[in-house]
């Protein structure tokens, strides 16, 4: 697995036992804390749901002003932040734990087990919507706090908590707010803390030190000002689906490979010793496709599925239209067609750039009789933090503490906007430590989080303050 | 323009004022008849519209028989035949008409200036669903039986009507019921009249000698048991919609030419005679730009537009479909993809032939992870029909009677299964008389049939039963 170049060195950690036997004394509480978040439906993405959503702010923001820090309920053009902050400690570097108390809806209701707004405990695991995203995970760095400040009545670093309600719904609040005059000056810090991804597998702790950006796209064609007939018109114009046709498939050639001109031009190439630590993570290509339920997998040549999959970029397409789709057969030439797609960007890939050489790409293509409206939908960076910081040595000493197994160093082929958009507005990096399992339903019925996953979590957070405070600034 | 070689000399028609003037003074209630036909929405594509279907043959029933034709509506394992014959008259020939009562799906509907299914007229043309493909063109038959008969009180040869509902979804009823015994001998004729095509132009009538065929299919791409994160899988296994727009893109080169392997060996090719021909005829390749409102043709090289259009092999895509079509983005990565697309046929390709070739073609580049179902949803091979009959002189006449204007002779690029199908089943020729005109948007929204060429048609087709009676047996 790989391991941070560098970093801090053989600083001894201060003895912090009173702290772990407070949490250990403290295991029924946490887990009663998470049980009363659980129950509270708030479900951002139905209005109906909203008065539950400001319940389980106020439940948050309580739990902050209990543990004695400045406490803030933000009011935002959507949802409300809540913000909490412990003193400044000289000398120490200053954390940033971003989190969020809103859950995606609970549908279809019918295949719960148990109904999901009553967490329920099953075989060492709770089952509740928001159980692993994120209430559980958010609430481990909360709990740690209350271990320090309980025992020890201060913690050894400033930590600024941003608890939001709007994730699953594309977070319009926070983003609004990051653009006001102050809160770059409010959420100064050194490094932000989330716990909202997962493991590498059961027992097996990581740390995803890299996401893929995006770049997402509709392309709409048009050709004749009308619907044909194909039997009258065949052979004589372009067909607006055919045409479309040719220039999706013309953006890739046979081996995976995207042809848009400069594509490659700024990809951050995997190291050798990345592709090796990859290369010894436990995964089958066998198992894989049996999950999927595929008889191949398909890709870039020369890359492996968890490269392909983490940091090399893609091309696909989302949804197509056009024509006739109902039953039967239809024999039109349409007048329109269209596409949406994206290309996962990594590190150091602008998607502004592509965005623009894509465009000249396909209008050079364009056949005869064809106009095209290209549409930039949205886009973001990928991105990396890099291993040889101080903070990565940290957060893996403390994980190997609380998890009593060192964390391997993965990364993630989806995007995590806000990541990319605490690097850009406030020039911080961030460090995803995932408490979570990749069977968790996330986002499905049964949604679950291993309560000694959760109790773990607690432990390596309170050892992530400490690991973290001894970074001398 | 192109001249039948041969065909019946000088023989004098009888007088027919008396027919004409009734044709006159029955235009009114004509044009009732034709709206009330069209106000049914009979869509055999889509079986909730099936009951209207059966409405409509239903109400073409009710026609024959209150013309006292000998009428039957036959059940098929699809939609019902009308059959209605009058008696035979011993030395004159007798004529199958064909026509069909259903028509094309409306959809989009909103692109309709007056709703579908409720006849309107504007410019002196009549708009509908159905209005010249087929109701308008097939009842100018009807009501010149009707004109003969209410003026005369018989025909001066024997008409048999075979009015079918499922020209528009392939004619599976009709086929079948022609395989029956027994169908040969009830529909013997000397020749078949279809007018379901269109005029060279404005005021320029014409007889079509060919006519393109058609294979129709359906395919269906399977990849991943369910939709998957494009983030978390993109770049791993093939996405169903990436592979569509590769393998339908596969199936035609940058000049247009079909690469299934064989699809051009059996094709007969257009003579000099032909190319001169069809060049001679007053078509502009701008104008036709102007006509469809776009910037460039495109086709098969070193054929001109006509001959692409009506002589040469084409392939269009008629639908697509797969992932997100809503608003907004998603990153989805579907299970299943689709689409509909078809080959248009010249005389001599047989349709099966290419489909075995074409499934064969697309198996051997099935990405992996992909599985496919096609559907071969329909077939008919092209045909030409002999210019030196008398039938066809026949038709000259009549039409030039009807219209004040010799036709010219021309094809087209559509299919009319149905013309092959009599030529190998019952062994007749099919005169082609189409009243309608190429921007009439037969299958577009805003259909129409110009009601100047609905009488001109009534009127043609009372003298095509004059000139086709004076042919000795």
């Amino acid at each position: 697995m790989l391991s941070p170049i560098g970093g801090r060195k053989g600083q001894g950690c201060e003895n912090m036992d009173d702290v772990l036997k407070y949490l250990d004394a403290d295991r029924d509480q946490c887990q009663r804390d998470l049980c009363e978040l659980l129950a509270i439906p708030s479900v951002a993405a139905d209005s109906k749901y909203h008065p539950d959503v400001r319940r389980a702010a106020s439940w948050v923001a309580g739990q902050f002003q209990s543990l004695g820090l400045k406490t803030e309920q933000i009011e935002t053009i959507g949802q409300p932040l809540i913000y909490a902050e412990s003193p400044a400690v000289a000398g120490a570097p200053t954390v940033l734990v971003y989190g969020h108390y809103d859950v995606q809806p609970a549908d279809p209701l019918n295949e719960w087990i148990s109904p999901p707004f009553e967490p329920t405990i099953r075989a060492g695991n709770i089952y509740a919507r928001g159980a692993t995203d994120d209430k559980g995970q958010m609430l481990t760095h909360v709990l740690s706090a209350r271990g320090w400040l309980k025992s020890r009545g201060e913690l050894p670093l400033q930590i600024k908590f941003l608890i939001e309600g709007e994730e699953e719904v594309g977070s319009k609040g926070l983003y609004d707010f990051l653009k006001q005059p102050g809160a770059s000056e409010k959420l100064k810090a050194d490094i932000v803390v989330i716990s909202d991804t997962s493991q590498f597998g059961p027992g097996q702790p990581a740390i995803t030190y890299g996401l893929r950006g995006i770049a997402y796209f509709e392309i709409r064609l048009s050709g004749p000002k009308q619907d044909l007939h194909s039997g009258t018109f065949g052979g004589a114009v372009t067909n607006p689906l055919n045409a479309l046709n040719s220039l999706l498939h013309s953006l890739r050639d046979a081996d995976g490979r995207v042809q848009v001109p400069g594509f490659y031009d700024d990809v951050l190439p995997l190291t050798t010793r990345e592709r090796e630590q990859f290369a010894a993570l436990p995964f089958s290509d066998a198992a894989f496709q049996e999950q999927l339920g595929v008889e191949g997998l398909f890709g870039e040549t020369d890359f492996t599925t968890l490269e392909r999959r983490w940091a090399r970029p893609t091309y696909d397409v989302h949804g197509l239209w056009g024509g006739y789709q109902g039953e039967g057969g239809k024999t039109v030439l349409p007048a329109k067609s269209g596409a949406k797609f994206s290309f996962r960007l990594v590190p150091n890939q602008d998607p502004q750039k592509i965005a623009a050489s894509l465009e000249k790409f396909l209008k050079e293509r364009l056949p005869p009789g064809i106009t095209m409206e290209l549409i930039y939908m949205s886009g973001a960076p990928g991105c990396v933090v890099p291993l040889d910081s101080p903070y990565v040595a940290a957060a893996e000493k403390a994980i190997e503490g609380g998890f009593g197994r060192r964390p391997v160093f993965i990364r993630e082929g989806g995007s995590i906007p806000i990541v990319t958009n605490f690097k850009q507005q406030l020039g911080i990096d961030t460090l995803l430590l995932g408490w979570g399992l990749d069977d968790d339903n996330t986002h499905s019925p049964n949604e679950k989080f291993c309560l000694a996953d959760f109790h773990r979590g607690i432990r390596a957070s309170a050892r992530l303050w400490q690991e973290l405070a001894s970074i001398k600034k």
